[in-house]
């Protein structure tokens, strides 16, 4: 199933992408209380589709494809190295990415998006799927510059909290093995992150059953496995795409700051 | 006025702690939208003191005195450095911080905290006071050996977000300037940690503007200023309190994970 959240005549609902992606069929409830079907079918051009989770927490990997390790100059990491993203870096499909007036080198991740559906606290690999509620695209935007003075001190925020540095979306596509999708970014129309989530050093299983190690996962959390090798940069204007199989396309332009 | 979240007859509430420190004032509604006097009073020793803000993001500054700048042989960082804390860190006054079964060295970090009132992006810092709500003592309880790991790749999580690793509390303390309290931790009664918010690198107003330079800070966000010199290691049986002038003690057991 591919849901998808949105709005329309004022009102916030989710809903299930119909096959040929036209119609939607309308929810009551949420996907971490649980959803019921309401026999309504909203036309995906009547709506508008938001961040497929309202004000996440979001916790990214780093360095968790070989391919970029290698690109970035670095060693493989002795522990998975995490961050945090701030909830208000979230955007949704079509949303702009907003390019900071004082940006230098800001750059694109495609990554597949863990969505929690069940609080998680010490589990085990092999249960991780039990508390997962489905996957989306992500877009773990950076600012390399900010990001290199940080990650000298050993910490990274701004480098990869300012707003809309998180687009989400286009639906949570449940039932979906992790294990082996294909991950496609493009700017402009041009691939140039061409992957499969097979090769992720920490893969979802062990991403889930790391973070509960530590601390509680709750529903409607979000977690950014990484990126594979191909990163860029971006500039107003651009349009990116982040594709993963058996979920969809998140497509945002790359829009300068107003101020 | 000193705001206490609480719960009493299995609800919840937010008061005014009277200033003998026996009596809570009782309001309707939250500090946020707008708190209104209900005329009842509860005693303090009938109510659960809670966390001071519910569930919130937390943003954290590292290397924030220079006198910690130094103890850590480290030299003084070329932009403000900043992490985030997941919400499940969070415990209140007397709450347990949970020592990990496979935990080696973890650290008590004394701190000032800012708790935002009013949404901020593109503040300046003489603007700042009117996004800020009060202040309240905070740990940043820090588990060094994964820091170091991860640290030294660029990011932090682990090291600082596990499950109890951020007491806050006891109150929020509104109408106080933070330009100079007075800041005492103490371990086992013994202290530790003797400094003044005067000597913060960026200092309260500052700290407000640079994250909203980049970021939307939101109602019931605490950002977590920096620790002075001093810090150490706590053990399970310890006893960790954190005051600071104008706000009160912030007291927390250390207790060993019971798995």
């Amino acid at each position: 199933m591919r849901i998808v959240r949105y709005a329309v005549g004022g009102e916030r609902h989710y809903g299930e992408l119909e096959s040929g992606g036209a119609g939607i069929a309308r929810f009551e409830g949420d996907p971490y209380t649980g959803l019921s079907p309401t026999g309504h079918t909203d036309r995906v051009g009547d709506v508008v589709v938001l961040p497929p989770v309202d004000g996440p927490r979001i916790f990214g990997f780093a360095y968790n494809y070989a391919s970029h390790v290698d690109e970035t100059d670095r060693e493989i990491p002795e522990v998975p190295v995490c961050f945090m993203k701030p909830s208000t870096a979230v955007v949704g499909p079509g949303d702009a990415i907003v390019y900071p007036s004082d940006g230098e080198l800001i750059h694109f991740e495609g990554e597949l998006v863990v969505v929690i559906g069940k609080e998680a606290r010490h589990v085990k690999p092999s249960e991780a799927p039990d508390h997962i509620l489905g996957y989306t695209c992500g877009n773990d935007v950076s600012d390399r510059i900010v990001q290199r003075k940080e990650s000298a001190f050993g910490t990274l925020l701004i480098g990869k909290g300012q707003d809309t540095f998180a687009p989400l979306g286009p639906v949570i596509a449940t039932g979906l093995d992790p294990s082996g999708l294909a991950l496609t970014t493009r700017v402009n129309g041009a691939v140039v992150q061409s992957a499969s989530t097979a090769d992720l050093l920490l893969p979802v299983p062990e991403i889930v059953s790391y973070l509960s190690r530590y601390l509680t996962l709750l529903p409607g959390d979000v977690i950014m496995t990484g990126t594979p090798s191909g990163v860029g940069p971006i500039r107003p204007g651009d349009e990116v795409e982040v594709e993963i199989e058996g979920i969809g396309v998140l497509r945002n332009p790359v829009v300068a700051e107003s101020r």
